[in-house]
């Protein structure tokens, strides 16, 4: 009764993520690599199983409960990355076992982009290919969430993004479904031109469509283990930049720029906000290479301008070893990893908006300190903030951060060094991808921790990705019960 | 007229301040060392300045409103530093300038311990006590706050702990007198009996003395650049470790105990939760020492119970250096620092009850996203918590971070490492005492940081020894239109 429409909707997904095992099967079958019969196998299970699920439960009605929204939201999140991990582990290309598999798949989905993966230059297509379509899928995915789950589920104060008065599930569904195309299409059309533009700039097609799906998610996989270090035309990294900061714009204002004109771009709130912080840790990260670490003004603006934006958009990639940098962009890049780009983006991390939110919410606090009987109300962006969003954002940030000492003390106890297991705790948290120190920094990778540190930091992405409560959710006794 | 209770009350402890030099010039007369004619000369001129400012706003009301009982918090404890610094500065036996002495005093009136003084075992009697004393005035200076002013103030959520349930001020005020003799009382008898104990258990009277005075306030000033480790008796140790738990614990229970009984103790669902929370801590880290270490049980326990309490009750002394203990414990304790004892005892930090109320927000807030229109009330020790304080203890937490953010920025814009600016910023503003890594740890003392540093970590102290909104209000103009 409760499972039915969530499994009827994994089934969907599931056959969706089978189909498209079938795109890097074209691309091994086209350079003659044996790896395309892995994906044309697990891409044939895997929709398989979907389609019976889909069958088994066809006719149910689609009119999802609050509870049905949380059993689907996390369930189909797993179950798509239970079987995207299959070509992982069946390739004969590489080395991982399952837990390394289903790590690269969330890390993947969940557009975090730490990966377990090295050599990747000497890779077949198939595998890159599968490893840009996962984070691309994981993007739209997260955008979709963002304005139709998660105002519904009120989780983390995302309430406060609800396009409908009603708190009705069918009219949130229903206003999913035409929003959906309209994002899709702004999405699609994004990732099209920095694909084209990558290869004007010097890129193969494949480079370009690679990047271009892990720019626009903010994901950060790269066909290159030097990432996009590897490319030394400076147009790449400027492209690239450029993307990164739109893919961490939220979707829905592509939209309304085409029905209001561009100007809403800066109108929006948090989009200036957004923007003001970019440039302030660009600039003061600028400064400080071009005059301590001497810099030339152009790689310092580039440099700075292309990590900040990487890591505060969560995307991950990296031109350079920025925790080289000295002491203060050190300390200023493990704070930029809490961060986050805008709600309705495909950024992950704490996010714009709450951070706006705190803000007003502490001075409101601190203005009732001094009239304690005054009244005030509390707006944001012009619309009332109820009680209950603030609380959902403090709350967020707060299981944000015990998450984050739960997990770093996890990966203490397997003998990392607190800078390692903070930076790869917050950094799998805020679905970044490259942590800090040797191990996990930006030119290091995944692949030396233990099976057990994966499967807690896969576990941890997929809590970040789900803004914690709706998968914490599941875990309340009240949840079964009611 | 808004000043002119507040600087009356500021002169009364400035002539209190004063008359207290007395003590250490009586100490260096005794042993003829030439620093009693400093501590005579700037407890005359301290005492001097407090009379004036008496006699200059004598007749005033002492019914002091809201907006002045926030002047009077922090401008009180910024100006007994100022003048309580004098004795540092002009000590013939010490290299401190006045950054380095205000440093030092604020470090001691806020009970961290921090210090910027070493070759402690070859100084003259005079300035250890004096550090003793600073100590020990914090140590009750904070126990009436908490009792009398902050539930008034309402921040950071302590109205919970606001025994009349007018919120007049005059009614605060007479409560405080009240209530102050007897927690004076207590701690003072605590005081006597630890002191007592440790000169039993081989200290010399000086010793034990200087020792009980900034362990029952849980500072951490010790008369040896080693510390408590300076005293080999494990009996020492486990002294010092009842009675740092004892500081941590909210004085008010010792007053409630003789009214209704010794079992009041274990029924106060704060104190519960501090005793489950150490034993955790505790036995976690004994069983690391004893397993991965290779300590004997009875090191393990000893040296687990006694670091772990004086971090936790942010005492600060150290009997070892237990950042050479493991990754695990080095990340344990990098948590502990904000943890904090009790709200009401000489402790700094969060603070227990403040996790208590954030994890029943938590629970509340993840039981209304399964019944969104359900009601259930919210209940600590069987008393109703209003939303106002909830918020005030989040905003609590959440300013904490922020701070402990900024000020670790500017640690590493000075070049200090991300552990050192990190726990070094944490530290200062739980009022712990030592940080982590070579520099601050244990092992180490913070005379080698620059002025800058030490400034903002002695404005860190004072912010989290205030609960931050105390200081924080006075910067915001609402509060000097008002």
């Amino acid at each position: 009764m409760l499972l039915t429409p969530v499994i009827h909707v994994i089934g969907w997904f599931l056959s969706v993520l089978g189909l498209a095992m079938f795109i890097p099967a074209a691309a091994d079958w086209f350079v003659a690599n044996p790896d395309w019969q892995v994906f044309v196998a697990t891409g044939a299970g895997t929709a398989f199983v979907g389609s019976a699920l889909v069958l088994a439960t066809r006719g149910t009605s689609l009119n999802i409960s609050v509870r049905q929204g949380f059993l689907l939201t996390t369930g189909s999140w797993i179950m798509v990355c239970v079987f995207g991990a299959l070509p992982f582990t069946f390739s004969a290309q590489l080395p991982l076992n399952y837990a390394d598999a289903f790590f690269e798949t969330m890390s993947g989905l969940t557009t975090t982009g730490s990966t377990v993966i090295s050599g990747l230059d000497q890779l077949p297509p198939g595998i890159l290919l599968w490893r840009g379509l996962l984070q691309w899928f994981g993007g739209i995915g997260i955008i979709v969430m963002a304005v139709a789950m998660f105002p519904m589920l009120k989780v983390g104060g995302m309430q406060l993004f609800q396009m409908e008065s009603s708190d009705r599930s069918e009219r949130a569904f229903a206003q999913a479904r035409r929003y959906t195309a309209a994002l899709f299409f702004a999405y699609t059309a994004l990732t099209l031109l920095c694909a084209s533009l990558l290869k004007l700039a010097g890129m193969t097609w494949f480079e370009a469509a690679v990047h271009a799906m892990t720019t626009l998610s903010t994901g950060g996989y790269s066909t290159s283990d030097a990432s996009v270090g590897h490319f030394p035309q400076h147009s790449i990294h400027w492209i690239i930049t450029c993307f990164m900061l739109l893919g961490g714009t939220p979707f829905i204002i592509y939209i309304q720029m085409i029905r209001r004109g561009p100007l809403e771009f800066w109108r929006d709130r948090q989009i200036r906000a957004y923007l003001c912080f970019l440039a302030t840790a660009i600039g003061g990260i600028a400064v400080w290479l071009w005059a301590v670490d001497g810099f030339s003004v152009e790689a310092s603006l580039r440099q700075s301008a292309f990590n900040v934006v990487s890591i505060v958009t969560t995307t991950g990639y990296a031109i350079s070893d920025y925790s080289k940098w000295g002491t203060l962009p050190f300390g200023v890049f493990f704070l930029l990893i809490f961060v986050g780009g805008c709600t309705g983006s495909t950024g992950g991390g704490i996010k714009i908006f709450r951070f706006q939110i705190l803000w007003s919410a502490l001075g409101q606090y601190v203005w009732q300190r001094v009239y304690p009987h005054g009244e005030r109300p509390f707006l944001y962006a012009g619309r009332p903030v109820s009680p209950d969003v603030v609380m959902g954002v403090l709350m967020f940030i707060l299981t944000f951060l015990v998450t984050v000492a739960g997990v770093s003390m996890f990966l203490e106890a397997l003998g990392l060094d607190l800078v390692t297991s903070l930076s790869g705790a917050v950094t799998a948290i805020s679905n970044v991808g490259p942590g800090l120190g040797e191990i996990i920094g930006p030119a290091g990778n995944f692949s030396s921790l233990p099976d057990s540190a994966k499967w807690v930091l896969s576990a941890a992405m997929l809590l970040g990705r789900l803004e914690f409560l709706t998968a914490l959710v599941l875990l309340s006794p009240a949840f079964w019960r009611g």
